[in-house]
């Protein structure tokens, strides 16, 4: 979680300097913010600095960040005929070209230093509700009065955006991107029924045609909120399904299923505390995960004020978690087998 | 959910005139606003109209309601010196007199409408987490803090709070409340382990006391968030447990298990939606809950904007859920058995 971070000073010093757009696609900054969390904690993989959101002017949907407020879409998709005037992302190349220089670029860099790159999208569902919205809104009204008055047009929008993610992710895999991560970071704003119809079958196209095109391409889907969720999640065609902190991992581990692999999910709150309890924090999500299908991570973005040292910290944790595990395996194999 | 609501217009010629205080601390305002949504929607309960956060002032925590910021505490109790400073709610009566006026007065109203009053309380870890953070966060960012740093001093105020809280709730009956709900506003910044630790003992110490004393009056326990943490309150002292919306009816009857009583569990923004959707969608609500042990409900409170004719149409079909069920049942009964 946070490919790169308010959190690092050495990130500030460019967020202060340049606006959020700029930094994203202009290739020298992105590629500099992209290295600079594997730098400082020589973590497992590298995530390209970018937003959700950065495909979207490439369909004629022009968004801006504004401090304070988060995305913000000055037009928002609401009718038909906007619908009808957004453009297919059918040559990404000429649309978005900046992506495939830092793609590559970076894939040089994980290559030459022995780790994976990753890539991320937004879901149909996330994309289409705040281009709906146009702002962030804690009932997401506007996509929900839409979503009750007229349940095509928020289909059509969906139908529209699901080709046109399949096209962006092929283009970041074939620009050098590894793993794809779908992110349905507006998930919690659905019930589950909602969530069944409106952005299940929209996130699961998107995974099947990728796993169809990019057998070899591991895919991992993270819908925020989705403690309710995953039992529905328990079919997907991804190959890890991201968790956020408000679920007991082992609940999780049964809901999902023995065949689905699981990241997270740790309070990244925790990461404000003293060196003991992050330890302590970390080991017990590592135990209660188990040994095997589990990537280690936070539960939601790391919160901006965190200090840089306990994030090192979370990583130093995370690199001995085999020792970890082979511990509490001989400690499990010394008990009384009834116990 | 929802006492009384800026959704009224009738509502929002007070809250333009008098501050939030102001109106629940005058039982003529406070008694009006309470009787608004009975006379409009002929409920079968009226819930006064107060906050959480009011009983605060009576134990030295003053707090205000600020126009788009919500309530904010300006002397936020952070520190062993302060918590000592607190004064404990021994004689409620001189110390919040309003509450009995406002109270017994209304269950004056209830009694001759023959509908049942409802009094609430917030929890020990809601009220703490309020009056350390001072305001709304969306991280719980100072109280987290806390909780790394110093649980001991967030256990002493948790006591201290469990303490007041089972005075208060008992003045509340004392005066005149029939039912108890206890509203658990900001469990969703907790994770389940955190939840078993600094909140659902504190609850359940408070619930188990009213059910002591007052064992003819039932308790409503309602956890934002608590999606995960369905099973760890399947084992509470309260007659009924309330769900927000996203989690499903029937997943969430499976985790509390069949003793348990539900409320909820309706997204409130399904209110925005036509006549015809928000009656399906009441009606499956109704039908995935079964004929018993069931309050509908919102899953939140109702949305600012809600048409006040969308609130009519609820409650109509609530009333119609009787012939509702019959119906359900005698279908049932004609399809064959394996089936």
């Amino acid at each position: 979680m946070r490919q790169a971070g308010r959190y690092m000073a050495a990130f500030r010093e460019f967020s202060d300097k340049y606006p959020f757009r700029m930094r994203s696609e202009t290739p020298d900054i992105a590629i500099e913010l992209s290295m600079q969390p594997y730098r400082a904690f020589k973590t497992d993989g590298i995530i390209f600095f970018s937003d959700i959101l950065t495909p979207l002017p490439g369909m004629g949907i022009e968004f801006d960040m504004v401090k304070g407020k988060g995305p913000v879409i000055a037009n928002p998709v609401r009718s038909v005929e906007h619908l009808k005037q957004l453009v297919p992302l059918s040559d990404p190349a000429s649309r978005l070209p900046f992506i495939h220089t830092i793609l590559s670029s970076l894939r040089r860099e994980a290559d030459s230093a022995g780790v994976t790159l990753l890539g991320f999208i937004g879901t149909p569902w996330t994309l289409a509700a705040y281009s709906m919205e146009g702002k962030s809104d804690k009932d997401c009204k506007e996509t929900k009065k839409i979503m009750m008055h007229n349940p095509a047009l928020l289909h059509s929008f969906l139908d529209f955006l699901t080709e046109q993610l399949i096209v962006y992710a092929g283009y970041q895999i074939e620009s050098g991107a590894q793993v794809i991560q779908l992110f349905d970071s507006w998930a919690h704003h659905l019930s589950p029924a909602q969530f069944s119809e409106f952005s299940l079958p929209y996130m699961e196209r998107v995974t099947r045609a990728l796993k169809a095109k990019y057998p070899h391409v591991p895919v991992i889907v993270h819908a925020n909120g989705g403690t309710g969720k995953l039992e529905l999640m328990s079919n997907t065609s991804a190959d890890v399904v991201g968790l956020d902190w408000a679920v007991d991992m082992k609940d999780a581990r049964k809901q999902l299923g023995a065949g689905v692999k699981v990241q997270g999910n740790v309070d990244p709150m925790i990461l404000f505390g003293p060196e003991d309890k992050i330890r302590a924090e970390v080991e017990r999500c590592l135990l209660a995960a188990g040994p095997r299908g589990h990537i280690l991570n936070v539960g939601h973005g790391v919160v901006q004020g965190t200090p840089e040292s306990a994030v090192g910290v979370f990583c130093e944790v995370a690199r001995q978690s085999g020792a970890l595990h082979a511990k509490a395996a001989a400690n499990g194999a010394r008990q009384p087998a009834l116990v």
